[in-house]
């Protein structure tokens, strides 16, 4: 279902190497899984795939009330609050949707985006999912502002009926909302942080709402949790989570800098996007962690294919290739002039897959170690497996370089200057 | 217009670093100017501001044709081929446009994206734009090949009235599909490189076939010009470009060796991803040059904001800061129960602003020289003149490092293989 292909690491990493880094890794799987090491009150996450059929009945039933009774939902949250939704919605959603179930809000403070999105729900009947643990970040809570003056004042909706809380189970801006209003609301776990959330309400909720099997989700990163937490799953050949784990901080160790992910299609670039935050949040402090990057190929071979192949070698890189095929073949074309003949008749898929062989072949001689996640395809259960392997390596990783996985205090420094200049009580 | 502000480099680059830099970075403005460096044969780009008012006409009355008789453009190409213009379609368009005048193909290979594309226009009256100098590139080959089938085989279109060819002058693939098929055509020039061709047809038609004033972006374009290339703009105060060289060449000197891009809002996403392409492919050769990233503001403070503020001390930043205001202000909320008083009234783009000031601000003081671009609007106007300033800063900055901006061999190396393991002739 997963597996691991190491053979493009060599030689800037070799089998050595990546034997040298197993102890650290050993250990910082063992100090997660007996919870010994720091921010140990924040592993709720290692459980979810295992919550009880009651609460994810419910949120699946909300979801498909959503749907029921609304043309779309607005979701408002930003970093965790959102990524991880969106990130399974894009990728299992047909491209160039032009009316998607589920839209976004609060993930910034671009003033064009809010306006075009409230220009947009004006002919339509949607519901909105705010999410936040603290219900004062500023990014949702502006936003949440401009839907609940639109739904309130303009329309006089019933909010009761339009907007569910996903938030802290009982104190904050948002509980006291819900409450008041009796809206619909969900929970953030005091033990689960924003960017380990995905598989709690904070993602299924919206997920659901979008019509995706979200049972199919959790049925996928619990057989991942299985086989992960296995016993005997305590070697780079058997535990490919603790194997990327070693590989990432082999990369470290040998001066590597940044770590690019490289996927084959734009509907999985959200996905990308969450792995972006749980590496970069989770191991970037203390002057440790890869810098988080991405690529989508083939697009961006035409861009940082360059830097990857002959800039400064301080990057590694990490390829995500799906099996399962897409049907398109590509068709014939009078006289080949365009020197295609060769790919007549031939799928997409499998071209874009011989091109991503290729990229990591060209990659390593250039000098980039490379490192390919063979998934076997990426439906729900698929992205639920992929979604806990990422977690459960991420956890691995961050203790192997040192540091607590499960705090942000970097993250602090921007919000405080900017309650400062905005004149905040 | 657009000005460069140094203060948030201090005290990580010191003004005394940036007058170090400064004699290298003059030193390759003037290589530009006297057309005296390596690759001097691809520096028709210095001039495409200038281009012949019928040239231009020319562009835009066939993207006005394209318009009056289509429902939607499908541009065809990849790497510097598309991403011009998609970066100012963007950057000029509503977000969350249901019916996009432009769209894109071949910028890839995944075929679920193809097959959307395919249904999509399956009840839509479309033009193409194949756009590719040699016209055998496999990426939009393979998309060319499922248009053209498309139009042709089921549609029985006239393909003359249908596909526009934007491609070589006198030779290859396109270039005998043009002639043989009557296409109308236009010509990719000889002297510049893809990621330098946004100002030449490459990137004009399809802008003009999304209604953009393409006569407005050159003389915004032209308007840099004559400012960058006055021989009294020779210094940092007078040269925001060879300040932003200077700035680029201190980092790398100081061991920097990733510059994120910092924009605030999704819809400068690709504008990003054009100075991506334009400053990776430029300058990562030969172990030089810095991993261009980007960030979109305030989205990414919250997933990759703890690896700036807190992670190894690699990385450069630059901002790009819009103040021209969009109107929309934060409504208020019964009870200030959000916290949010304080912006009840405010223009929420004024929020992004102070938040953006913020950011620069937090990252200076975490370990990371900041600069920031202050443009007065990215209109059609601004944005060519941003376009043409990026470029010659890009120029100035790469001939400082010794390395030709205008070839590309590593982005070979991937064609190669994949040409092997396809088994074309």
């Amino acid at each position: 279902m997963l597996t691991l292909d190491t053979r493009h690491l060599e030689p800037h990493i070799s089998a050595q190497d990546l034997r040298a880094a197993l102890p650290e890794a050993a250990a910082a799987l063992r100090s997660l899984l007996r919870r010994e090491g720091p921010g140990a009150d924040m592993l709720g996450w290692l459980d979810l795939p295992k919550a009880p059929r009651r609460e994810i009945e419910l949120i699946a039933d909300t979801g498909k009330r959503i749907q029921d009774t609304s043309d779309c939902l607005v979701v408002v949250g930003i970093g965790g609050s959102y990524l991880g939704a969106r990130a399974v919605i894009e990728a299992l959603s047909s491209p160039l949707e032009r009316s998607p179930r589920v839209l976004f809000a609060g993930h910034h403070l671009d003033a064009r985006y809010h306006r075009a999105l409230l220009e947009r729900l004006a002919d339509v009947d949607y519901a909105v999912n705010v999410i936040s643990k603290s219900g004062t970040t500023t990014e949702p809570g502006c936003a949440f502002r401009l839907l609940w003056d639109d739904l309130e004042c303009r329309r006089g909706a019933d909010l009761g009926a339009r907007v569910v809380v996903t938030t802290d189970r009982a104190r904050g801006a948002l509980r006291e909302l819900a409450d008041a209003h009796r809206l619909t609301s969900f929970e953030v776990p005091d033990d689960v942080g924003g960017r380990f959330s995905v598989l709690t309400a904070v993602g299924l909720l919206p997920m659901a709402a979008a019509g995706i099997d979200v049972r199919a989700l959790l049925a996928g990163a619990r057989t991942m949790m299985e086989r992960l937490r296995d016993p005997a799953a305590d070697g780079v050949e058997t535990n490919p989570a603790l194997a990327y784990a070693a590989f990432r901080l082999a990369a470290f160790a040998a001066g590597r800098r940044l770590e690019v992910l490289a996927t084959t299609a734009p509907h999985l670039g959200c996905l990308a996007e969450w792995w972006k935050q749980l590496f970069g949040e989770s191991e970037g402090k203390g002057g440790q962690g890869l810098f988080p990057a991405s690529l989508t190929l083939t697009t961006d071979l035409h861009s940082l294919g360059q830097w990857m192949q002959e800039g400064p070698r301080i990057a590694a890189e990490t390829a995500l290739d799906v099996v399962e095929e897409e049907p398109l073949a590509i068709p014939a074309m009078a006289g080949d002039r365009d020197g295609l003949g060769h790919l007549t008749g031939r799928a997409m898929h499998d071209v874009n897959r011989v091109a991503l062989a290729a990229t990591l072949e060209a990659h390593a001689d250039g000098g980039v170690p490379c490192c390919r996640i063979e998934v076997d395809r990426l439906d729900a259960a698929g992205l639920g497996a992929l979604l806990y392997f990422f977690e459960y390596a991420c956890g691995v990783s961050a203790y192997a370089l040192g540091v607590n996985p499960f705090d942000q205090p970097g993250v602090e420094a921007y919000k405080k200057n900017m309650h400062r200049l905005l004149g905040r009580p």
